[in-house]
């Protein structure tokens, strides 16, 4: 231990910001002994003092004043406050003064990765964001590290408890999608505004920054197409059910074989419940990797949490302190800085299989009139469902396609929906077959 | 690509030795990028060069002649060979030189791990060795990089693709053990002779090395208490999943609370239906890890086979040739030579949930003489199951008990097998409750 102690800053005190302080204290002499130094929490910069000593902080360390916090001798800025705009200046001050960075901040880094990536190594610094997806999962220390051999050719992850966490209430114990979301508000898996989480858009943002560390490429958020969970019906989580599928909203980027395109969305998606990924139930989050050479790897656990994501924040941290981590930052191409941009499949070629159900007239010619517009663009068809009911009433006509182009499955909805024997809009949901 | 190219020397050209050079010649200009100097592989020593040139080895490559082999200029020994005698002197050898080592030899680990991670660390040469432990699934990352925050309380691998393959046709397709074996065989899942996975030895050799880097204790193979699954009878397999179990393979290896006392154990243990471990079936491996911070993690993937074996392989010849893995090596307390002896629990001392059956006389006071067996040691029971069929004659009597100190249990079945309304051994089954 003949090392000088290192030292702290970090920027927020909310629920993740206390549970690093706690691990850094209550595991001071562990984390000594496994990087060979003291690390010590020296400042810490909050807009709210008061609010951050009623959640537990060190008075001493607080400040609100950011000439105060940058001009504290700090070795690493740890960054768990979130958030773009004055957050953002402060991050880029720190990398121009050669601090080395965590930070758990995806919407800055699925906005600005390659800009604050280059400017970190313009001044020797390195970023660390194991924190920034999935939780406390270590997916980007796999990818970037355990998984280095392969080309990666598929991701498929579960990237917000939130909605899997609803998704499971709806599916698994009938409920509708109010009452779940109702439900996870008072379970605290789910914000008072819960837009970020169901919208999809949280689960673009980690898989814009996972996409371009698997693929090597730069892709942000704005290249990842995005559909919430807020629209899903319970009928179609229970006719998918009984074709033997689970809901889940997915976060999937891949890239085309024999091609150097690739593509991301995120969507609620119908997998086969033989996957382990549709195993993943309540708030957990999971990401199925699939290698060229290892084939599928998944990696499991708490995506958010005060603790779970203090534990990614904080492994970061050590691995810094440790020297290795800046030594492979520097070295290796991990980060799309070095990378060019991504190619990206057109939406409209997207290639997968599709659910779609309609409420059509239950008479003769209908079943026909639909698969033939299905069929004239050479979508074929994989299964069809519709339960006996009294004749001439408009019911529910479930299809399920084989692989087809998105576009000419949307074109093929459309030319449905206009059929006298169909009224309202047909339910379109991408079916997942994992390789 | 300033840099000099990076010399590898590999022994052993079987299965994985195969797949490594494959990966090494198809995938050179991506890995030169990646690490930002070539990799060549400049010599392979094997035992018998025509069987690795019909393998497909570039015979210019091949020698027996050890000294010629260490005569090559190389900066990485890649040991693919397996086996302790001769292969663990050349080990010894090459680390004496101070040549970086990747192994994915778990016997040699489990046996001698501190003394050659003292040996490395004295000749500042780093060995990586991902591929000993759960073949492509990147474990060793996770455990010492990813999840470095965490005191591991918990670990509850599937460790042998082999026995999970096994246990998987038992009890999803009802076959019997001397059926499933035969089958793994034709299907290249088991050796000829299956002794080394069927025992559990493959997968007690696994958990020492994950074990060690988990508690940071030394602890080898011998510290690992296994039983093997060629006793296993399906009878019990179907009684379990009525009650709602999977059987499984299980390396479990835990931190008793409030000690520094651990356990490893490697047995058929039944875990409920509902853990994601209970999922993995075929064979296919999967570990799961508690942290004190992150909680639940698990890593899944191919523990064996041609290409995700060499995925681990030369993902750590990327890491060595990176750099930064001998940085890390070099900094942290990552291997057990660093560590104390582990200080074992007691085997009569673990505390688990049992399952026991046994064949009983169907009479008035069976059950009432074999629960107060039970209840004089303090056991306490969570289920009994028994089927109605016709009286007096001997039938299966099913009991779970909740958590009970292994020796108390052991002798409670001794003296239960001594009633005279008890004919036959009593079988025992460890139940697993995952925190």
């Amino acid at each position: 231990m003949s090392l000088e102690p290192l030292g702290i800053g970090m920027i927020g005190y909310g629920t993740v910001g206390s549970g690093v302080a706690a691990l850094l204290r209550d595991q001071a002499e562990l984390y000594a002994a496994r990087v060979g130094r003291p690390i010590e929490l020296r400042r810490v910069l909050v807009r709210n003092p008061a609010k951050a000593a009623a959640a537990g902080a060190d008075a001493a360390l607080v400040t609100n004043d950011p000439d105060a916090f940058f001009a504290t001798d700090m070795d690493i800025l740890v960054e768990v406050a979130g958030g773009k705009g004055v957050i953002g200046d402060y991050v880029r001050r720190a990398l121009r003064d050669g601090v080395h960075m965590v930070t758990a901040n995806k919407s800055l880094l699925a906005a600005d990765g390659p800009e604050l990536f280059a400017l970190a190594r313009e001044h020797r610094a390195a970023i660390a964001f194991e924190a920034s997806c999935a939780g406390g999962i270590p997916c980007l220390t796999a990818l970037q590290f355990g998984l280095m051999a392969n080309r990666v050719q598929g991701l498929y992850g579960i990237l917000n408890g939130t909605c899997n966490y609803i998704l499971t209430e709806m599916t698994r114990s009938g409920k509708t999608y109010a009452d779940a979301l109702c439900e996870a508000q008072h379970k605290g898996y789910a914000e008072a505004d819960p837009t970020l989480d169901v919208s999809g858009a949280d689960a673009a943002q980690k898989l814009a920054i996972l996409a371009s560390l698997a693929f090597g490429v730069k892709l942000d958020e704005a290249d990842v197409p995005t559909v919430g969970i807020d629209t899903l019906e319970l009928e179609d989580a229970r006719f998918g059910a009984e074709l033997g599928y689970d809901i889940k909203l997915l976060a999937i980027a891949e890239r085309t074989p024999g091609s150097d395109r690739v593509s991301a969305n995120v969507q609620p998606c119908f997998i086969h419940r033989d996957q382990l990924l549709a195993q993943v139930t309540g708030p957990m989050n999971a990401l199925s990797v699939y290698g060229h050479a290892v084939g599928h790897t998944l990696y499991y656990g708490a995506g958010a949490g005060r603790l779970p994501t203090a534990s990614a924040v904080v492994s970061d941290v050590l691995n810094l302190a440790a020297g290795w981590y800046p030594a492979a930052f520097g070295a290796m191409a991990l980060t799309p800085d070095r990378q060019p941009d991504a190619r990206l499949v057109a939406p409209a070629d997207l290639r997968s299989r599709f659910y779609l159900r309609l409420n059509a007239l239950d008479a003769a010619g209908t079943v026909a009139q639909v698969t033939r517009v299905l069929g004239d663009r050479d979508i074929s068809i994989s299964a069809v469902l519709q339960h006996e009911v009294d004749a001439n009433r408009f019911v529910p006509l479930v299809v399920t396609t084989h692989a087809a182009p998105h576009g000419a499955v949307e074109d093929a909805t459309a030319r449905i929906e206009a059929l006298d024997c169909v009224e309202q809009k047909v339910r379109l949901v991408r079916i997942v077959d994992m390789p």
